[in-house]
């Protein structure tokens, strides 16, 4: 196991009706005047932002209000926020939402207290300092609630780069399982991928010796296997939306990720799909991993017969551990299309010309140099067989 | 699954050589005036303790120190630690130990800024402020390294009691598994037994559709299963202790236990024995466990059957579920006899006779009424029964 430091001194706040003590966390962490940071639509139409109002104003806590986030949240609104943050004085930023809202919560929080352009921290700086963040969280999925990440795409070039820090970890999370009861099937769907794909990023290490790692990693993804179908089937099942929420949270706060090199290679070859498509995140990684996966495969095969074995209950086959091995990544591919994901590039919106441009970007863009680098290295001839795969 | 909040703002610093750095990390915190507590022996014998004191003249930062904690940790040195902190003005408390050291540390910071006496905390009164704690732990056991608990026998009647609150989880704990390769055999093996018996606390709920804090905790328990035997065949194993060490942090800070109710039965049993014996408590909980299992299995034949087949590898008897739970227990206790620990009260140094007054002290001492509540409540009658298995 590889030497680490892991610090979480996120304050999570998980269950029902739990959005009403919003305001009271928001005073417990020192916010005096909060930015109110949300997309629109849905939290305005299920009452939830009045919800989340009515606790401030209990508090006594005044806000301002920006809305407009979108999916795959751009930096023209954080831009924005942080000149409202600067002039208004605001000291602490409350998202609701998604993982969208809190990663451009979160940019903004990093971004007022900064004197350069916020987006230097997405081109490699680490951040240091921010104003507090606290978060509502409406869908299981990214993990940014208990997590030192944020992912902001660039209008300009269309580039979609994350940036990371201890001090963008939310104060307090508030987590309500049925607050995500509402989202269509699709979306919901979208977030289970997501939550999957940050379990085999973690899984995929070239460390040696890290069972505990190993089989908490197992543990959550045998989760969202066994809850997955079941608010597929039934949007309204609060435990299986519960522990899908918890196992999102935990799939990406680190705790079954430290000491092991990681792999984030499904992610960088996804994130040019959802900048240039504007397709979910998740969606395009249920098409992204089953390729990666197999394009990879032969650099640890036991690793995927062992995922194969643990996870998707494959027999293991001693005399052929590839066959195993691929078996699983198979029923992974199947799974993902089981719960309503798309399985190639024309379920997704994606265009096989296009191959050139996303590979351009992905290995060329934003001061790469021809490669990615991750569990296996891949380089421009690499990523271009890979999404020939997805086709 | 039940509401909950979930909070563990520890930093964790964990690999080989990271107790060089505890003056870095207790000047980071905030402490100016440090009094390091120890037990004594291994920590001096080893140059741990002059390391420690080397990093802390690094940063120029005065400390004192307070020796001499026992196993099974006494009010007695916490007095004396306090009216120490308080004649001293001293603002953080640095433990260099296992778990009754960081106990110990823990009830000296609470008691050092409250105006009555400590012990108040240990008949239930919850902790809301201390002085910070900072901890290098050096042994895989008692979770106290993540954890708002510490445990302290009171010399007058030999009570062992918790207490609990954030205000006591420590600022940063320094995790170096090689600190753990000098321990005797028997201690590395009381301290796995110990992180068990963390897991089957939680393992057994009234709770349901808990699945992914029940895989969380199947996870950790096949990392004891596979990482301790290894670590017992060779103490010099490194990962093997990485891997335990990371488990027992996990196991007990609570990532796993939150959203349902949990037992501490085991536990409860157990403090009478190292209470009245000054048993090492894993060693106890060895005897403890399986006895208490077998009496209240019939409550949740499922669950201890789930258990059977997901941790200890049992064919599940579809037709007899019963014999899969109880193969299960089986497992568990032939477990903790191949590790070295005892397996009835003669070889834990612990008398037939003395079973009345384990009782009495159980069931009635300390304000209890009778009983003692968890998985199933326990009355003395059920208590005597299990006591008796033990011998």
């Amino acid at each position: 196991m590889n030497n680490f430091t892991f610090y979480s001194p996120t304050c999570f706040v998980f269950g029902k009706d739990t959005e009403n003590e919003a305001g009271a966390y928001v005073k417990r962490f020192g916010g005096t005047r909060v930015l109110l940071h949300y997309g629109g639509g849905s939290v305005i139409r299920s009452g939830l932002l009045d919800r989340v109002k009515a606790s401030l104003e209990k508090e006594n806590i005044p806000y301002l209000e920006l809305g407009g986030v979108k999916p795959n949240p751009r930096s023209g609104l954080v831009y924005e926020g942080i000149d409202l943050c600067r002039k208004e004085g605001v000291d602490f930023i409350l998202a609701v939402g998604g993982g969208s809202t809190i990663d451009s919560s979160k940019a903004i929080a990093a971004g007022t207290v900064y004197d350069g352009d916020f987006w230097d921290f997405y081109e490699g700086k680490r951040i240091e300092q921010a104003l507090p963040v606290g978060t509502i969280l409406t869908i299981a999925a990214a993990g940014s609630e208990g997590s030192p990440d944020s992912v902001i795409t660039r209008e300009e070039g269309m580039f979609k780069r994350g940036a990371s820090g201890d001090a963008i970890r939310p104060k307090f999370s508030i987590l309500n399982p049925a607050l995500t009861e509402t989202l269509p099937p699709y979306q919901t769907a979208a977030g289970i991928t997501d939550i999957i794909a940050h379990l085999y990023e973690r899984y995929l290490t070239n460390t040696k010796e890290v069972e505990v790692t190993d089989r908490l990693i197992e543990a959550l993804l045998l989760t969202m296997v066994h809850e997955g179908p079941r608010v597929i089937a039934d949007p309204h099942n609060y435990e299986a939306r519960a522990n899908i929420m918890w196992a999102g949270m935990v799939a990406h706060n680190n705790t079954v990720g430290v000491g092991r090199s990681q792999d984030w290679n499904s992610h960088n070859i996804e994130h040019e799909l959802s900048a240039l498509y504007d397709c979910a995140h998740g969606a395009g990684l249920a098409v992204t991993m089953p390729a990666v996966f197999t394009y990879v495969m032969n650099h640890d095969v036991m690793r995927f017969a062992k995922a194969a074995v643990r996870v998707w209950g494959q027999q293991m086959d001693f005399d052929h551990p590839e066959v195993t091995a691929k078996a699983g990544i198979e029923a992974l591919r199947n799974f993902l299309i089981s719960i309503g994901m798309p399985k190639n590039f024309e379920e997704l919106g994606a265009k096989e010309e296009d191959i050139p441009k996303l590979v351009e970007v992905l290995c060329y863009g934003d001061g790469r140099q021809g490669s990615i680098s991750g569990f296996v290295t891949l380089n421009a001839e690499d990523c271009t067989k890979i999404y020939q795969m997805m086709v």
